[in-house]
């Protein structure tokens, strides 16, 4: 589960059967990447080093144990099948897919302590990488069983993309409110990892009840780790976080911290922040931003912000009521407690 | 059929059935791409400018009425249903996502005559509406009777990107030879003419020898579109043309009519068109590509990719012959000739 969380022994099960589902997601994974063309599978390898805590994957296993009628009877082993690791592998790429484009779009140099592929092969071999990885993802999941999978990964990419463009229509927009701000992270974040969770939970013949319950997980764990990696690109180090920090702001985009802060700042305050973050958005410098996290911290914008994150981190465990308790339910548990704990 | 070639009267019933399908198409094309985001409905508007020729959903309506097993005595009207204007929309929108990343990847100034989405709105934007449309593509695919189709569309997207990076590897590879330039060529354009035409005849319920002659048809088809368009932007004027000229030698791009001339020429005059290229490529200056032109003109270079772009004409009539003789089968002969022929 690479450093999401830690667990306890009672609950090696379950750590044992994601650990091993995890293996064969990888070799899934770079499989069905694999090309006859050299240069496709050279680019392919930059992109291994974007591979980080694989959240999404680890959710569709747990949701999928979680989820299954049988979960409290069966072995955690034998209930992850061929479906759950592909189902896994294909968020797992769709989510490495925007990675790769958000790098295009960001101009992040650093990302989980790789140069990135575009200030290695440039942007183009960066556009044209991001599409084969999506290619790819679809091309998966179009061989499942059941063609409403397609449907669904297809449909929330659209909705990732619109979040995208939302996000980009915002861009340096320093009076963007709270909604706009939740609506974009709701559809660039959140909505992918509620449909791994809840795909989880159909390939192991959950309900549409139980399968809504663990998109309702998904869709709150991921507000509760983007607001954390807002409060990360702020208050940041590099060297542990492990990509890029300080890129929202350098990109001009308003992060939850900042949008509860000016919303509450004097005209005065207001203007020096905006500035602020001009200039950390031109010279990219760590002085400005450094200023501005001692602000937020003095507001106590940075404590709002992450109260939160608290809070749906609440909403995501009691979404998880509705589903019988079981050592995988427990995992989910402790993922949402640990999404707002992490540094990275 | 927008210019792509003249129908004598004794088609005009092809002619009726594949323009009101087009209607179809057309409105299935946008309805697809609506979203309750205004900036999204508000970008769509600009790739409309991308809209020209229609070739893939002509080639899958003209495909699907060519391969029917009653073509002969059905009305064409008849046999066109929904599963064909759905395919001729989802490749119509996978080649839109193609362009308008190609203009992220070439810097294109001008496209349809208009200014492109990425001058207009930068690259980051012209990436994520990319995005969304192949997004859009897969979502409306993902919706048919069989999950073949979507596996095929997927399938050929991958083929299509690897393409793509194959072409940027080689790019001011001043050595690119014949088979290189032609393993570019059938991935990046021919493939999905291929399966435009293949699915279209799919659909219609026609067995795999005549979908597959179909298939060859378009892949034939495609690269002597390819083969056309490399002569235009050595010769043609963007005036006429209505995109840009010149673009492949600015990018370091070799086309035919450049590799059979280099292949064949002294070491000083090889040398001298490289310095050529790379002028052009440096500049985009008009004046080294009418000095090139010239050249190619001279040495019979342009004569002999013509000539090549004729074969594929003929190969693609050729495999037209294992299907039954109809009017729809006569216009994709006469496609065949168009597509050499025209200067647009």
């Amino acid at each position: 589960m690479r450093g999401v969380l830690e667990l306890t022994p009672e609950l090696e099960g379950v750590q044992t059967a994601v650990a091993s589902a995890l293996g064969r997601v990888e070799r899934r994974f770079a499989e069905q990447l694999r090309s006859d063309l050299p240069v496709v599978n050279e680019l392919c390898g930059h992109v291994e080093r974007y591979r980080g805590k694989m959240l999404r994957p680890v959710l569709v296993l747990l949701a999928g144990l979680a989820a299954h009628p049988e979960a409290s009877s069966s072995e955690p082993g034998e209930i992850l099948g061929e479906e759950h690791v592909t189902m896994a592998a294909v968020c797992e790429m769709v989510h490495m897919a925007t990675l790769v484009h958000d790098d295009v779009l960001d101009e992040a140099d650093v990302r989980r302590r790789g140069r990135t592929l575009n200030t290695l092969r440039g942007n183009e071999a960066a556009v044209m990488l991001g599409d084969y990885l999506i290619a790819s993802a679809y091309h998966l999941c179009s061989q499942m069983r059941s063609q409403d999978h397609a449907l669904a990964i297809a449909g929330v990419s659209r909705v990732l993309c619109a979040g995208e463009l939302l996000q980009i229509d915002h861009r340096e927009d320093w009076s963007l409110d709270e909604a706009t701000y939740f609506e974009i992270l709701e559809r660039k974040t959140a909505s992918l990892i509620a449909v791994a969770c809840e795909r989880g939970a159909l390939i192991s013949g959950a309900d549409t009840r139980v399968a809504g319950a663990l998109g309702a997980y998904g869709r709150q764990l991921g507000v509760a780790f983007q607001i954390q990696d807002d409060l990360l690109d702020l208050t940041g180090e590099e060297g542990l976080v492990g990509k890029s920090v300080g890129k929202d702001i350098e990109k001009g985009k308003l992060t939850l911290p900042l949008i509860l802060h000016l919303a509450d700042a004097e005209a005065s305050e207001r203007a020096a922040c905006i500035r602020l973050i001009e200039g950390a958005s031109r010279a990219g410098g760590g002085e400005e931003r450094a200023n501005l996290a001692d602000r937020l911290l003095a507001s106590g914008a940075l404590a709002r912000a992450h109260h939160i994150a608290l809070e749906r981190v609440a909403a995501a465990r009691a979404s998880l009521d509705a589903i019988a308790p079981t050592p995988a339910r427990s995992v989910l548990e402790r993922m949402a407690d640990a999404a707002v704990r992490r540094s990275l």
